[in-house]
């Protein structure tokens, strides 16, 4: 797309800090890492989000994921990572191009995951279960 | 395995909240959710995190990722969601077998992304990228 941040990386006419590439994808560290290493991936063709993306590319995506995700941890010697999509804009997806985080995780970084909560009651859980199976 | 929350909720010998089921897959609620609808989604095959699951497992494995988060989205009227893997305990994994968290978003629900970070300069940019790249 045309005015797309990432598909003028992909293009070249954006300059990145590239850390592999392949036919169908890009892994490209954020200069904005929440941990330093910090990876961005997405496909080469443009996707908005991941409703868009067909399963053979998403499954293409994703090895380099996995890829990226070991060569991050035996690479910086870290004990774990992260993987994050925000997906859709009230998820804190800026550029509207899927792409995959992948962040580096150290015991001493003070990252905290979201608080978890909880349901009132069986009556919460038979409501929710019905929304989201109504469109499987 | 056999001391595997997770396996015994495929198994049947601990009971769920079940959202979505098929041969390869299962998805069901996290019964402490950060937002409700929080979805787990994991494959019957035990494999503890990203590096050991097989490509075809995995893409199996995103199939449903992405059939949930469009179900999701679509069934509670949400604008969008957050998929997240935890990988090792150091990035907040508490049950051993991979699973993928699907968080639905609200506008007004509070939660925020990990804060961003910088680089000093090139030079650390350039060692950050030859430690990922050594084992790519």
């Amino acid at each position: 797309m045309s005015d797309c941040i990432f598909c003028k990386i992909i293009t070249g006419e954006i300059s990145s800090l590239k850390v592999y590439e392949n036919e169908d994808v890009l892994a490209i560290l954020d200069i904005a890492p929440v941990n330093h290493g910090h990876t961005l991936i997405f496909p080469k063709k443009h996707f908005a989000n991941l409703e868009e993306i067909p399963k053979e590319d998403l499954a293409e995506l994703m090895k380099v994921v996995k890829k990226i995700g070991k060569a991050m941890k035996y690479g910086m010697g870290k004990h774990g990572y992260n993987i994050q999509v925000n997906n859709d804009s009230v998820a804190g997806q800026v550029i509207p191009h899927l792409h995959f985080h992948v962040i580096p995780r150290s015991e001493d970084d003070g990252l905290e995951l979201w608080p978890q909560g909880k349901y009132e009651g069986e009556e919460e859980i038979e409501d929710v279960l019905k929304m989201i199976k109504r469109r499987l």
